[in-house]
């Protein structure tokens, strides 16, 4: 993630396109840096590649823009989407800019769910309610506020290495393996996702309620605190 | 398709499973023959390999029985499923035998639509309906009266070479290339398909009436002999 050089060493005038995240999800809820996403686009240009954004994770309000790349500064040639699209509803789809529109055109990629009405029914709903200006700004402030509150109470503890992420796609970054803490989260009726071994990955819905944060922030606190204070007396 | 002949070259000691459709659906709505069905038995036996039958387009009924290999006297290892399972909702299965459990235990192929809450009830809803001896009896019915039905019109025609099927799942196999005829009976108000360039293809609802049915069966006939009587006065 983030470094020029491997983008140097990869990519040659052969290179078709860039497939990327803009925020690493089973990565570990690494976001691209913006000198990353500068040299990104100056390559593209360059060797005349395309730049696909895997937003599979990151898209359809997640990260409190309708799509993570806006706040990186990067214009995709083409976004990947699914997750979120759906709302629970199994679908996927691709954007692409105008200019590709004749190298995928209507049945050239035929499937037999491809296009199916009703996931195009959910799809068209889901659309509507989250690419709301209200509902995108709402998943910023509660992201902010659940960034600065973990912050406030697990950054100084040894085992917590950062508190990272962009709306409500949230990570913490520990210094030890995660998942007995995942466990332990979920004993408490909390549930979070490992991202890599050692990053604790919070996904809440986008229409969580700020008490229902309250209550998982304290959860990974009491976790996490425990969890140290019980490592540095075996120590 | 059938030649056991092509099977016994392909086939070897190395062999993992051998995956076939038991009626190719793509392929031309071809059958597979008796002789066929015992040497793939009797070689998957020789060889120590699995026998796979995809019935994405065969199963849940679409033949007159649960699954189509029933009919064929096949006792596969693994079957594929899609299409009719989800009645309209995106889904896909694979079934296998209990010997094979440990092979692909839970979460060895995690996928984030795998086991989707809604698309398991869209699937148990159909399996209830649709696995009803009543039900797989009427498609047996209804599919053979089509068959009979359109080889009693078109058989005779010089452009057909032969109605064939299995529940519904009907050809009409023909000696010329069938896109025109498949725009002809579109214009009637008749969705049918091609499968492979010279076989309409028809798959009706498993719930089509009687009533439906006799109105294919006439956009058909009229469809095919008009064109055989333009094709002769060409000639
Ligand atoms: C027998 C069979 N298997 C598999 C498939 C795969 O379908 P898809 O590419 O839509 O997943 C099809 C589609 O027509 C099919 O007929
Ligand atoms: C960024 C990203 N892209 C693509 C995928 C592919 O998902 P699946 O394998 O479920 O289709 C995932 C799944 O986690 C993902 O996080």
């Amino acid at each position: 993630m983030n470094s020029e050089d491997a983008l140097k060493q990869v990519v040659t005038s052969e290179t078709a396109a860039i497939m990327v995240e803009v925020v690493q999800g089973e990565g570990g809820i690494k976001l691209m840096s913006e000198e990353f996403a500068k040299a990104l686009t100056a390559t593209c240009e360059e060797f005349g590649c395309l730049l696909i954004i895997d937003e599979v994770q990151t898209g359809i309000g997640r990260t409190g823009s309708a799509f993570a790349y806006e706040q990186f500064g990067l214009s995709p040639d083409i976004v990947t989407l699914a997750k979120g699209l759906g709302n629970g509803f199994p679908v996927g789809a691709l954007i692409g800019k105008e200019a590709l529109k004749d190298s995928f055109s209507p049945g050239s990629h035929g499937s037999t769910f491809g296009g199916n009405p009703l996931a195009m029914a959910a799809a068209e709903a889901v659309l509507t309610e989250v690419f709301s200006a209200d509902l995108l700004k709402s998943v910023q402030v509660k992201g902010d506020w659940l960034k600065e509150e973990l912050k406030k109470n697990v950054d100084s503890l040894s085992i917590v290495e950062e508190v990272r992420g962009k709306g409500l796609m949230v990570g913490i970054a520990c210094e030890i393996e995660v998942a007995p803490i995942i466990e332990a989260c979920r004993e408490k009726g909390l549930l979070v996702l490992p991202a890599g071994p050692k990053v604790i990955r919070l996904l809440p819905p986008l229409l969580v309620s700020e008490q229902e944060l309250k209550q998982a922030v304290q959860v990974i606190t009491e976790v996490l605190t425990k969890l140290t204070q019980n490592l540095s007396v075996n120590q």
